[in-house]
């Protein structure tokens, strides 16, 4: 026979066994909290239509976007349109080498996978808005796709977990998801993380005082956001790059620091309205977290800057110690819903990245272990015996959260004592010639090698 | 502000709360009782090499396979290959109006979504196999898609439910995965359903029987398929179309009724051996049943063909009376698995379709009662009190599984009750200007408007 390549495409994974239980126990706790804070769930399709997701990313996300090839004679019709534009020079941008303008992809594609829960859910709200109550708090654990360059835990396929609320301005709102997103990790095991909070008005205010013009905002805020990882120093020569003075630049240096005191910032961006209104909103928010998880992790981080480009308040981004790398992120976006519904409606949220969590439970350790008196092997001895122990596994598994294999083909007493040791079985249960009794080994007493237990006392004697 | 489109993608459905909630329970049933046999989870990536996918679901599954869009400098060199094919007359066969032949679709794509979970079951085992048990026993509960025509209760995007054992050939293994399906869906509720069971060595021979000529055995298998929809006459006639004589169609049609015992078929099959050692497989499942949950639903059935081209032996289908459609269906593929390996590998399963459950179970009122007395909706009367109210809320969170709603704003006391009642809350806590206690809604006495309990009071008060 032909052999295929049995690879799972580039950068996504199988997740066997193991992998599984681990990924839904992290879930199953991230659920139960969401759902104790009243958050409903919600799931969406894995594709939505390209232009519900394309103009909300940025250039950069709309590049990263797996778009689904047309159908039919939308195919045929596409190629041919495709083909004319890529005849006429400059119609191609080659932002990198050889990529396309998306004007060139939606003529082959109608369709995108599902790249964040958040632009699916503003789509949501403003669907189904009449039917949602309205102060909308909704979770939703499903996977997105970019199309990034793999590496070391980055993937293409992820799980995010996300809380929003939508549909009130109030700073409880930014309170309660950081509290969630606290109480989340906190159970799960970690100890030790930061939520980091800044605001955009606070960032777009302290750009205006130090003198950036209006136009070189979003990528001076852009440039910022890669503090952690180039410095100041790189940061510096990127604003130099896109035009920021020497002045302007200093200034924003001097302020923006890591350790910065909302205090110190505020005295800097104060003189600015939306400054002050930014500082308003953080303290009311670092007052009402007090007292509940999201104060013992909120930290005032004056560099935070998040890539997105939806975000329009307070932002949030979880940092554990030792990581380097972000857990998760969020905060407050007022407009995206109305790209949608075209009205206004303010909206806060967090994402939890599923992965990230994975990685560093496994470091640490963090995983139950899984309780081997719960499974139990059923092995026939000959094939004659296989009808015996089909009924006997049956009659087994009728007791709670039982696991009860049972072994189709006959296996010898040793293998399949062994086999049941090896692969973390708390029983194997051997239906063999003796009509009135099974041989019963137990991982607790691995050396007793012949109990025979009569099958009405195997209930008892399993546990 | 521009205003959007923003309905989910044709095919594809947006799950609010307690759509998330059925498909829960449904699929908490279902994992339950596949851990119960013993079976492992597994979750494959969503979408897969085109390879891996292509060929072995037939041309019109083939057809089927969402196809995502090449990336980059690969995506022009496939405009411009798929450009210069259609300019070639006869490159695109135009199987129905507008379609395209699959290479020129390979031009300009290298992923598909995942059609089914059982190609992926075969990738991962022919990945795996070295790690895996000799046995392996497998779920799998993830959605797939299908670029097919929508329409009521056909959808592009929908759960599979799996159940799989790859390693063993003994009849054992097809009791199994059918017992597991009987009590999955006893414990739904359902009642009155059959398994129907086939084989396709015996549909084989019984082709060869009737004088149907080999390379008419597959299209004579599809047409056979569609009995129940189409009717004999309706069979009858697409066998002639395909070039089956008379003679033969008429052997095939006496014997192969709906309702013809094992008996009566074996008696016309068994003088070909393929057809004799299919009735002997089917006798011993159907024996080795008995006193198990699939005895109580198995029916052979000797017109259940299947339309999928992998199967090689016992063939399953579940059908649930009214219902007129099948919820699900299986069966045994010993040559699939091989396709990616190189190495002949048994194997067998069974796949449960989620959405038509949850149309059985919402016609028939089969699902569970949401637990109000859990639910808590905690607001302030004035905004002074947000502090008050959000360390309230945390407070009472602790208790297990309680899910406690904070209105971010304020609510007047009669809105809020009336918000609690509508919203189906077991509670609402009101925190008011009395600073020693709080008024405590509860659905169980809607009409006691003013109970005043201290917070230190509120768990019992809430039971």
């Amino acid at each position: 026979m032909a052999k295929q390549s049995t690879k799972p495409a580039k950068g996504t994974r199988d997740f066997l066994a193991d992998d599984v239980r681990r990924r839904e126990h992290v879930i199953g706790v991230v659920r139960d909290v969401y759902r104790s804070y009243g958050f409903e769930p919600l799931e969406t399709p894995s594709f939505e239509r390209l232009d519900t997701l394309l103009g909300k990313y940025g250039d950069e996300g709309d590049q990263l976007v797996f778009k689904i090839l047309h159908r039919g004679q939308n195919l045929v019709n596409g190629i041919r349109a495709a083909s004319e534009a890529l005849a006429q020079p400059g119609v191609i941008q080659i932002g990198r080498a050889g990529e396309t303008a998306p004007s060139v992809e939606t003529t082959l594609s109608d369709l995108g996978l599902r790249y964040d829960l958040t632009v699916p859910l503003a789509r949501v709200v403003a669907q189904h808005g009449s039917t949602l109550p309205s102060v909308y708090r909704r979770y939703q654990i499903q996977p997105v796709w970019r199309a990034d360059t793999p590496s070391k835990a980055r993937f293409r396929e992820f799980y995010q977990c996300d809380v929003d609320v939508v549909g009130s301005t109030a700073a409880v709102v930014e309170v309660e998801v950081a509290s969630a997103i606290s109480e989340v990790l906190e159970r799960l095991g970690f100890d030790a993380f930061d939520v980091q909070l800044n605001h955009r008005g606070l960032l777009r205010a302290a750009m205006r005082v130090a003198g950036v013009p209006a136009d070189l905002e979003v990528p001076a805020i852009i440039a910022l956001d890669k503090l952690d990882k180039v410095g100041a120093d790189g940061v510096a020569s990127e604003l130099r790059d896109k035009g920021v003075s020497e002045g302007a630049r200093s200034a924003l240096l001097d302020v923006l620091t890591p350790d910065a005191s909302l205090d110190a910032v505020a005295a800097f961006v104060e003189r600015d309205p939306e400054g002050a209104e930014a500082c308003v909103n953080l303290r009311a928010i670092l007052e009402l977290a007090h007292e509940l998880p999201a104060g013992r992790h909120l930290r005032f981080t004056s560099t935070l800057a998040r890539g997105l480009g939806y975000y329009t308040g307070a932002i949030f981004e979880v940092q554990v110690a030792d990581l380097g790398a972000s857990m998760g992120g969020g905060g407050r976006y007022d407009g995206l819903v109305g790209m949608f519904s075209g009205k206004q409606v303010p909206a806060c949220g967090f994402s939890l990245g599923l992965e990230r969590i994975l990685v560093v439970m496994e470091e640490r350790g963090l995983f139950p272990e899984r309780d081997a008196a719960r499974r139990v092997l059923v092995a026939p001895t000959r094939a004659e015996q296989a009808a015996r122990a089909a009924r006997l596994a049956h009659a087994i598994r009728g007791a709670s959260r039982r696991e009860v294999e049972l072994s189709p083909d006959p296996m010898k007493p040793g293998a399949a004592r062994k086999s049941a040791d090896d692969r973390g079985f708390g029983f194997a249960v051997l239906v063999d010639d003796d009509a009135d009794t099974v041989n019963v080994w137990s991982r607790e007493d691995p050396k007793v090698r012949d109990r025979r237990v009569p099958p009405a006392k195997l209930d008892a004697a399993l546990g």
